[in-house]
């Protein structure tokens, strides 16, 4: 844990505010800058629209949660080399090339809180670029030269790729229950935050242990992270989400909010959710009636809550870790992830 | 080159009847057979739209022309064992997975004279199912085990991603040269006949000259095989050519026979390419008038010309292998490649 002890002072990270990924970002702000040059170097090609569009992603920001995990987790393990810089960079490519293939698929117009890739680029170059960054990461893992870690990655990369098409399957389908839903997060989502972090633990070479604990954080985190995202998907403004508000109804998504509003609805109510839903036949309104009917039935504070257990997960997974700075900024991430719902 | 020997009488080869693809197919037929069930064993998935879409593309068929060279180049390098069986079911994943993307970017209604995966399963299954084949090809490469053949297969991803990305930009652009226009068939289609050669020299151990000259010739195969198909697709009749003809002319693509023609085309057949290509303002009889400029120019004798020249320099590559049965049939495959031409 000798990396620990040259942890900066965390600014904003306080128990008595609310929960910020600051502390996070703090631990490995260095190792971040390192990931963000990197990145921007291994875009480059001579074929002039890949950097353009990478250009634009950069630009587009987001949190890099995924590349974060796995800088924090070699630092909770302890692990000083340099290896995980270039591995975070294949997270955060892997991530991005399902961005772009998943704005493709749904069609949205709003990612971040800006047009998104195929708005702006099209969805040829969307889908193009996405493979390219895709095999840029391989490439990235190859020169890294570790079997394990190729092994992680590529098996998180074809469930990611599952998950996706499961998510496809329980489109417009209400029949989905609770238990089908959760295996479609754990793939889209949750899988690649699990092998982010357990990376983390195998470049730093420590016991299976340490490395299966921080999969089971990351599993978690990830699924907490994907169930605020279903529920703020209807309670958030769309100023404080970054995307359009109702993406999921209007493209009939099934996620929890709208799997408990449907076990737990009128006769009528369902055939207002299989309109809306299955049918696609969406008015004005719909969309505020789907909102009340979620809050009646508690459907929006139950997906909260589904979040919080996972959370609960996350937090105890990391027990086999000695107290300090990047253990706490882990633990903080995760109430990070939940209490944006609130 | 003891394996050479054991290989059985190749029916249908005679140098006096039209070159064929039948003596390499006799020469790998076991092989061969163990890449299509491998293919389909590892298309499995608990998510059901993954082994229909699969089981489409292999009722497809197609040639399977990239998983052939590799088991033909390991036979030629007199390999014994059976990891390139695994590795040339790689090649073909990574193939397919392009082909998929490739259909959705180019919105084919034909591939391989069948209604393309995209026409009957959507825009969404192909690029996702092709992002879990694409997968499952790093995890069987993994499970191999060699970084080189991991570092070879990488490479070829990436630049048939920007090969791919590159003929994008050169559509509807009549100002690309030769040179421009080589480049892109080198990215999206010789590159991996490239690294499917070498990947069977690479695991039969072999020094690196003969690794080099495995590569050079899929390099110069695959560059052939490409520009005879852009010829085809002005030339052949649909039912020979299993696709639409005219497909390329419809998208307004920018292949050697209209970059010729348009070099030679006076000031009014420059206006007529113009509104086709560039405009993409088509019209009744537009594709018969580009057909009989290109004849007039000698445009598609002339790409032929140039499919020749790469297949001689692939014949020499070779040189530096015994002569045999496996090295005739490698031959054979390139006079097969260019010879649909006529």
């Amino acid at each position: 844990m000798s990396a620990v002890a040259h942890t900066p002072a965390l600014p904003g990270s306080s128990s008595a505010s609310a929960p910020s990924l600051q502390p996070l970002l703090a631990l490995v702000q260095e190792d971040m800058a390192a990931v963000n040059r990197l990145i921007v170097e291994r875009m480059h090609s001579p074929v002039a629209l890949i950097p353009q569009l990478a250009a634009h992603l950069i630009a587009a920001g987001g949190k890099r949660l995924r590349p974060l995990l796995t800088l924090a987790a070699a630092r909770l393990c302890g692990y000083d080399g340099d290896r995980h810089v270039s591995l975070a960079a294949c997270v955060e490519f892997i991530h991005t090339a399902t961005l772009l293939h998943d704005d493709v698929v749904d069609e949205s117009l709003l990612r971040r809180g800006q047009e998104s890739a195929n708005a702006l680029f099209g969805n040829k170059a969307s889908v193009l670029v996405g493979d390219f960054l895709f095999s840029r990461a391989f490439e990235l893992m190859v020169a890294d030269g570790s079997l394990k870690v190729l092994a992680i990655l590529s098996r998180a990369s074809a469930v990611i790729a599952e998950g996706e098409v499961a998510q496809l399957q329980i489109q417009n389908d209400l029949s989905t229950d609770e238990a089908a839903y959760l295996e479609v997060i754990r793939g889209k989502t949750a899988v690649l935050f699990e092998a982010a972090a357990q990376v983390g633990a195998v470049v730093a070479g420590r016991p299976e242990a340490e490395e299966h604990a921080l999969a089971r954080y990351g599993m978690a985190l990830g699924t907490a992270f994907q169930l605020v995202d279903d529920a703020l998907d209807y309670a958030a403004s769309q100023e404080a989400l970054g995307k359009t508000v109702g993406d999921d109804f209007r493209e009939g998504k099934v996620t929890l909010p709208i799997i408990l509003a449907y076990a737990r609805g009128s006769d009528s109510e369902r055939v207002f959710w299989r309109r809306c839903i299955e049918d696609l036949d969406q008015h004005d309104g719909d969309l505020a009636e789907a909102q009340q009917l979620l809050e009646r039935h508690g459907a929006i504070a139950d997906t909260i809550a589904a979040a919080e257990r996972h959370r609960d997960d996350a937090v105890a997974a990391l027990h086999v870790f000695a107290d300090g700075a990047a253990k706490a900024a882990l633990i903080e991430a995760v109430s990070f992830a939940v209490h944006r719902a609130h």
